[in-house]
């Protein structure tokens, strides 16, 4: 069940009711009240906003128990996160106020020329000169939006502004929601290189698979600006972040562990080579069709190309046999698929990532007494692997040391940076992820990125605090 | 000759130096100080930072006279223009801010979900629920910027980066810049149409005739949104209301005279257009091969169009032979083409719009004398014909009443609303324009395009002001 926040707005005839009557019809109905305000107040009667939390399936018998309580009348009911999009959630502001003749021939014509001919003989100044320093593009087709899947890129807007704003308040990045109404691989690629030169850097979002592995290696050939399809690559940092910690708390060693990744799609495959990256020697794919396995041939160059690597286990097996005695298992699939006896057939000590949204692989229920360590996307249990742990301090690395890519080293810099930030006496079974507000996690996850980018030759500019 | 500050900051040694010292050898070079910051300040020796404000010619004399003065030494010397741009002159900015896991499950995950799905069902509710009711993108793919030509999307950056600023502070729009790299006609078509659902309207900028007619007239034909070229329309609007004005002034009516329309691009053909829907009977548009004739044939569409009008004279001549027995001369075009002698030809009480820039089409200094009415697109005469006059009040108004375009009579509403903010009483041959910093320019331009709109069938929703 969710919960939602709706806000009551209704008159009281005091002769006639008192708020204890209407608090206690709200608690009957299964409604809890959080907030109330007073908004105009006579002799005779009041009007108040109530504020009252609700669960999926009773909003309309809260509704309906006020209506039929005496001597209230129902002025109107606002759902508090419709409230909270009414006109958007970001917006632009200047830098700075223009308040004469002399200031606006300075930031607009005459003065701009001057600025822009300084770029025209020099376009890195654009990188000093022009928000492009700072500026992120929150690009999606709007095909892969949350579980909700292909709902068009207006409907996708909500996500991307939201994004924009953790990206505003998590990391001081300005990031600028643009959404595409094409769906055609070839013409995102073109369409995206061409409203590139305003933008220092480029965050995918929710574009499905296949298309979205063509789309970021192209754009990322040709432009000079780096580009990070979050769903990938977000998930797979904040995931190795977490089995870093997991692993501590079990006390087992990347190297030795057996690892069952199901749903190669986005998320999957970046997951997969991450764990390479980060030294996993046995490593069980599993998609619709089974586990993909060395040796094999196939259509999805990504699958083909993990067929290919010497970790990857040869032994055709569906998900049900592959988790028999693994170590760790990671779902980004679909709910549902795993029940209480298959986490049981794992070995000792188990992990089980099961991230799929809004149902988990596993009921939490179910897992819990035969799993060691335990995590999931949803934020009502323990350690949630979200990838807001992520996107802000990678692109507010990229953008201060002007790198012109994001490479798998500087992603693994990232997980190791996120997983430092639980430190080790607070480590255990119930905290191997931190908060994404813990402030911590964007200077760390800064840092270690910058510090990768540079050794990988990839920064174009040397903060300097790290001179 | 344009002017430019700049900030000097100095060493002075007490001993060897006073300020008077330093004041004079600035003001001997040709600088003007117009203000003094004490940065450090020790027994022997203080830093200051001197605002200096500079011709095009003596930026070099003033630095030279202070590097030779004994007793102080010049530390650095910064352009308060480029300081004014460093790091890009717009923000993005979170409406509201995150505080705890509750606000995010409201704007993001798993909250947003619902939000999307409500855009999902009916695509309108974009309008209500996300930025798009109040962004405006300011496109140009860098081909025909201010003065300067094709510099490329990188350099045009700070111009679209100053309008956003104007778009904010004047009227509330919230407008990011898109820079295009690419040139293409069809190319700019498809991305401006693949990256519109984010956006209420679409203000194309320095994109270079005549690609700039086609690219404007298709996207208005196949976006659902307003979409306004402003070097055509912008300038054209501000024309045509400072000529209703003028025209009080000379006592003149526009179905009475004779308009000369020197340089019939971009915004030439639009000014020519308008000036049509005002009722102007005697036209004649020129260009460097001479008039546009009546009854003529030509290769582009627009200049074929005007020789279908009836409105336009019929016999060849030349800009100079044109300009005999004028009432009104409009240019837009380049400096310099016209002397004394020419607009002396003019008829009694002529009006010249020289709007060429940097060097109108006749140095104000020989029109002056000669002409009744003379405005030009500088700020250092009266009577500036500024397009920024424009923008900010046609798109507050074209968002507040979601127009799905911007008509003729949208466009000549504008222009009557600013010749309006000029009172009969105030009117004379120097004040026919009010200026940009006029708060009457935004609320009287929104309130008439709207009810145009309204007028028009073109808006899709009545402002509350307007019920």
């Amino acid at each position: 069940m969710s919960y939602n926040s709706v806000v009551i707005r209704m008159e009281l005839i005091h002769a006639e009711v008192n708020f204890g009557e209407v608090a206690s019809a709200i608690a009957k109905a299964g409604g809890d009240i959080t907030s109330i305000d007073v908004i105009r107040s006579g002799p005779d009667f009041s009007v108040r906003d109530i504020t009252v939390q609700v669960g999926d399936s009773n909003e309309t018998e809260v509704i309906q128990a006020l209506k039929e309580l005496p001597g209230t009348k129902l002025i109107n009911v606002s759902d508090r996160t419709f409230l909270a999009h009414l006109g958007g959630k970001i917006s632009i502001q200047p830098t700075l106020s223009i308040k004469n003749r002399d200031d606006l021939s300075r930031v607009y014509t005459p003065g701009v020329a001057r600025v822009c001919t300084a770029i025209h003989e020099n376009p890195r100044k654009a990188f000093s000169l022009t928000i492009k320093r700072n500026t992120v593009a929150v690009i999606s087709d709007g095909t892969a939006v949350l579980g909700l899947g292909d709902i068009g890129p207006h409907a996708a807007a909500p996500v991307m502004e939201g994004k924009a704003m953790l990206f505003k308040q998590l990391a001081d990045v300005d990031a600028f929601p643009i959404c595409l109404d094409t769906k055609d691989t070839e013409e995102i690629i073109r369409t995206i290189q061409a409203i590139s030169p305003i933008f220092g850097g480029i965050n995918l979002e929710d574009i499905s698979s296949p298309r979205c592995f063509e789309i970021e290696t192209r754009l990322a050939e040709t432009l000079d600006i780096p580009v990070f399809h979050d769903d990938q690559h977000g998930t797979a940092v904040v995931v190795i972040a977490g089995l870093i910690n997991a692993l501590k708390v079990v006390g087992k060693r990347m190297e030795h562990i057996r690892v069952v990744v199901n749903g190669i799609g986005a998320a999957g495959v970046s997951i997969c080579k991450m764990l390479l990256a980060a030294g996993v020697t046995r490593l069980v794919p599993v998609d619709r069709e089974g586990a993909i396995v060395y040796g094999g041939s196939y259509e999805l160059p990504m699958w083909d190309w993990l067929s290919k690597q010497p970790q990857v286990e040869a032994k055709p097996c569906s998900l049900k046999e592959a988790i028999v005695g693994a170590d760790v298992f990671i779902g980004v699939s679909r709910g549902g698929l795993l029940q209480a006896e298959d986490v049981q057939k794992m070995a000792p000590d188990s992990i089980v990532f099961a991230m799929a949204n809004p149902h988990p692989e596993i009921d939490p229920q179910q897992a819990l007494p035969h799993v060691r360590v335990f995590a999931t996307g949803r934020s009502d249990y323990p350690n949630q692997i979200n990838n807001v742990l992520v996107f802000p301090g990678i692109f507010r690395g990229t953008l201060d040391c002007r790198a012109r890519t994001i490479n798998e080293p500087m992603k693994l810099a990232a997980a190791r940076a996120i997983a430092s930030v639980v430190y080790d006496n607070e480590l255990n079974e119930q905290y191997i992820i931190p908060s994404i507000f813990n402030e911590q996690v964007v200077s760390k996850v800064r840092h270690a990125v910058i510090e990768a980018a540079i050794l990988t030759g990839v920064a174009r500019r040397i903060p300097p605090d790290f001179r």
